[in-house]
Order: C-alpha cells, then structure tokens, then sequence
C-alpha cells in the first residue's frame, strides 16, 4: 500500500515519475540500454538535457533569449558558495529568512562582505520580514523564496536595482509569479522537480558578463553556459526525472493550473489547522507557504496518540524540523489533494477523542 | 536485444544493478515508498550510505580507523578544484598523461603552484612516464591512475614521501593493488561503480588535518567526513547504484577475482589487436589499460564497412575519442568476457573479408 507521504525533500513526485524513471533503468525508449549506462554525449541523452533546460524556461515563462538554464550538481548548499564566488565583489544583501539564508551568508562571507538586510530571527522565523531599506547598491540582493523549515514563502518581492538572487529549491514551479524579475534563481530538484542529485539555476544571460574573479571551472556558470550545461558528465538520472516531471507539469496545464491546486490543497489544509482546538499554526497567516505547513499540538502530551493515529492512516513525513517542533506537511506539486484530505480527517478524527 | 555496450562512460553495469536499481525507483523494500521520494535522514537511506562507504573500504582492503570514505558530488572535475582548494598550499606535483592530468593541472593552478613532474605529451600520451625525479617536498604528488582516453594505466606507482593523490576514476576497483599508498583517492562513479551523479572519495583520515586555508562547506573534505557524507542531500540514486555495484563485486569473489576476469578479457582483446592485419594498438603495450583498449584501423578506408559489421552485432559504443582517433572497447568490471568475444570473433571476420 503506497503511504502519503509528507516528506519535506527528497520528497513526493508524480507516480508517472516514478513509473518511466524505473522503466529507463532497465531500458531506455528500446534502445536496447539502460539510461545510466549510455554516453552522456549519446543523441538520446543530449535529447534529454535540452528538453529539459528548455522546458524550464517555457514553464517560467521565461524568454530562452535573455534567460538560460542549466542543470548542475552539488544542491542548493553549492550555490550558497557559487553565487559569491561568481558575484560578490565588494558587498552583497542577504534578507535573513531562517536556515537556509542562515547557510548562504555563511558561504558568501569567504568572497566578500554581507549585509544582513532584514531577519526574522526575532520570532524563530515565523515571518517574512517587510519593512527594510537596502543601503547602496548591493552586488546583488539575495532571498530564500520559502522556507521549507518555517514554512514561510515570500508572497511579495523586494524592489531592488540591484541583481535579485532566489533560492527557490522548495518552492520553484508551485506558483505564476514575474521569475524574470530575478537574475539568477536556483532549486535543488529534490522537492517540486526531480530525484536529488541536480540543481536547476536560471540565470539571465547578462549576469554571466558580472563574473567578477577567476571562479574554478566547475563553479564557473559561464563555462557551464557555454558548454550546454556539459561540462562534464551531469547527473543523467537526475536529470531525467526532472524531464519526466516537467512534462508532466506541462501535461497537466502548467504553472497556471497547479498553482489552483497548490491554493486549494494549502487552503485544506490550513483551514482545519485554523479551526482544529488541538493544533495551532506555526508561521504567521499572512507569510504561510503554499508548500510546507507547519503546525503543533496545543497539548503536548497527545503526541504519541496523534503519531500512532497518522502512522495508522499510513501518513509519512510530518514531522517537524528540530528547530520549529511539531509537525510540518510538505505538499509539493505532486502531493495529491486526496492525501492531504486524509491527514485533514485524521486531524477532525483526532480532536473528537482527545 | 541487448546491446554488446562498450562505452567508456556512463557505461555498463551488471544485470543486476540496472534491475534492483529499477525496483527501488518504484518501490524501495516493501516500504511503500519510492527510493527517491524518502528523506535522507531516514534509516533506510543512512543504511544505504553507511554500508556503501563501509563496502568501498573494505573492498579496497582499507582499514577504517585509517580511512574514510565519501560519496559527493560533481564528478571527478570538482575534485579536481577540490584537492588544491584544500591541500596545495606551495607547489603540487603532477603526473601528466593525458586531457584528465591537464584538466586537474589547470584548476589547481588557481590556488598554488603546479610542478608538472613528468609528462608523455611528446607521444600523444601513448604512454605512462617513467623517468622522472621529484623536486623538493611537494604538498602532494597527483597522478591519473587510468587514462580513460589514450588507454594507459600505471602498473606501478610513484615512490615519494608527499602525500600521493589518484584519480581512480575509471579504474577503482579493477585489481588488487595497495590502496594504502594513497592519501587521496577519487573517482567518478559512472565507469566502474555506478550511476553518473556522485564521486567516490577514499581519504586517509590524518590528510584531513591539512587542510590549508578555509575552505567553503561543500568543497571542504572535512566537513563532508564529520557529517557522514550527508553534509547536504545526496544524490541518493546514484549512491545506491553504486551500493549495488559494490555487493555485486563482493558475492562475486571482490577485487581478486575480479582482477583474474578483467586480466583474462583484456588479454583476449589484446592478443587479437596484436594478431589481427588489420589492427594495431594504440598505448604502449607495456602501460595498457586493462580497462580501456584503444586501438586503430591499419587501412582507414576501411572504416565505414567495420562499424558497418560492428553495428550489426549490436555492438555499441566503440568509437575513439576525437584526440585518438580509431576505437576504444572499454571494457570495465561489468563487461561480460561473452561481449568482448563477438567484438573479436568480429575482427577475424573482418580481418577475413577485407
């Protein structure tokens, strides 16, 4: 029996995902070999890495003219690093939103100097900082667009002259919002795209001209733009599984037609967290993510009960971070509103008996 | 049918990795859930790193109070930028014999100075050099163990009292050699090991301590050691491609036996490259690869009507590479001694028409 699972990354994908992945394993499209054996330089490989870049852009609605994409390695967690190195000449913005952003000016401070712009720190995260002024004009201005942990998504955008950097990792594809207002946006695929293993960046190709050191060439987004995101063997069934799920976000109308779904699986949700007596919401109302719902008991000492109820019901995954407690339902694109409607009956189930 | 797959890389595994690795894409041990949607903090996903890190030691007959060993990201190319970024603090040496030597000399020269000790460019890298004596204490001597495109392999190594570092990439695993010699050793999982995706690295643990300037997290070798090759998400279907691969090598007999094998294909495929009119090796025959054979037509306007034959026996990816030229049969652990007979039973039929 499949579980519904709640996983916060590597996480839920399309069972049609899953379905032509495993198949491509033991042979790809009859060609009489597997895909993780076959040149990445083969036809039917290079086949699939253009797809895929440009099925990014297209579902973006991003001009292949003025925007590139590329399919690296080394998560989010290398981008923290690649941004600074490639960007970061005398000072950078960082709008502090947990975790996360937390890590990324750690690894830019080796490149140069860091103005923490906003943060909200001052209540474990629980919100999107609004009310700052970005002082001179920073290399770029860097934002984690949700966070995964807290369970905050930007639902706005800083307004700024300066390059608008994003690490989308939990939240790219969710939603119709301007992407062509960022320079440079980055995910980690183990969320709302693909198996883990590869990082989409979109980039402007413009931004490619501000490369402002001598960057090593695996950190060089230049050199990985010039060499069709081949500079050297990629992740091939990485790659694929974001390929599958691209087409299968196209397949089923896009951006425009999964953020309905998005809204309405979160609404649910959130819905009968808000009117549950034995949950209370984690992150403020106005700042809730649309992907990670994060929630606690209002009486601790139901915990185990409300853990064997939902293990009953064969939910996985909801567990909160050790930073926030608690649980957190992470519903990602794939996640279907069926699933969240049995953890929706369970919370119901487990209110009339406590 | 089944392809005759001799490409250099990605390239073939056994059977039964592409099987097992198929299943756990739809359903990993009864679980309910797919290998790549569960988190890889869950025991499942930590057993199967543990136990590849542990099996890659103990298949290299390493001791794991001495060593370590990592799965990471970025291939073979970011080690490359790696190795210097943490450890070439004056001068490295480095061995060059061939495009992998020249790629890692040109990274490292970003943060120190390259001494390249000894070279076989003179002779299109047909060869491993010999010759060569060590200036000074270099930080750290760097050699390919394996020329994956010219066909040499070192069958004997250098004696120094630096630290000595291997690219293994496409020759890890293949004979029963003392890896103890090394302090550092990486290699691509896509030719011996597993799925494209992640890096293979056996470090010996008193190398960690130094490290020579500070680092950034994702490329610093003791941050990946102190988090148990989980620093970030790991590109989890790789690692268990290769976790397949090394349970395979263990119930069939590990290095040793594997080593009489690959000595019985290779000779197979040398002696009729030597015996065969039409054909003449290409590495010097005392430094060939048992991995890699490279080999060249002796009349080229036969070239046509051999790939003709070749494609016919579903043989597949035996092109050389561009700097080379004629063919290359990679025939890694998983080729099967059956493959590399109806490529030679296809020479003498060649041979006899031509």
């Amino acid at each position: 029996m499949k579980k519904h699972n709640f996983s916060a990354g590597p996480s839920i994908l399309a069972n049609e995902v899953f379905e032509k992945a495993s198949l491509s394993v033991k042979e790809l499209n009859n060609s009489g070999l597997s895909l993780i054996e076959i040149s990445h330089r083969s036809k039917d490989f290079v086949k699939i890495m253009e797809e895929a870049r440009q099925l990014s852009l297209e579902l973006l609605n991003l001009n292949s003219d003025d925007f590139t994409s590329l399919f690296l390695q080394g998560g989010a967690s290398t981008q923290f690093l690649m941004i600074a190195y490639n960007f970061l000449k005398n000072k950078a913005g960082y709008i502090n939103t947990g975790a996360w952003s937390v890590k990324a000016m750690k690894e830019a401070k080796l490149f140069g100097s860091v103005d923490e712009i906003a943060s909200s720190q001052d209540k474990n995260f629980n919100y999107i900082p609004k009310d700052y002024k970005i002082d001179g004009s920073p290399d770029y201005l860097h934002i984690t667009s949700n966070n995964t942990i807290f369970g905050t998504q930007f639902h706005s955008f800083p307004v700024t002259d300066s390059d608008l950097f994003a690490d989308m990792s939990s939240d790219i594809f969710c939603r119709n919002i301007d992407y062509s207002k960022f320079s440079l946006i980055y995910a980690g695929a183990q969320k709302n795209l693909g198996a883990a293993g590869t990082t989409l960046v979109v980039i402007k190709k413009n931004l490619l001209e501000k490369i402002c050191r001598e960057v090593p060439s695996m950190l060089n987004y230049k050199i990985h733009f010039e060499k069709d995101s081949m500079f050297n063997t990629p992740p091939v069934f990485a790659v694929y599984t974001c390929l599958l799920s691209l087409r299968w976000l196209l397949e089923n109308g896009g951006i425009d037609e999964i953020e309905k779904k998005n809204n309405l699986k979160s609404k649910l949700l959130y819905d009968e967290i808000d009117r549950n007596s034995q949950f209370k919401g984690f992150a403020n109302i106005d700042d809730r993510s649309i992907m990670n719902a994060t929630f606690n008991l209002v009486n601790d000492s139901n915990k185990d009960l409300f853990e064997k109820m939902a293990s009953e019901q064969n939910i996985s995954g909801i567990n909160g971070h050790r930073s926030v407690g608690g649980y957190r339902a992470s519903i990602y694109n794939a996640m279907p509103y069926e699933s969240i409607d049995v953890l929706v009956q369970l919370m119901k189930k487990f209110e009339n008996i406590v």
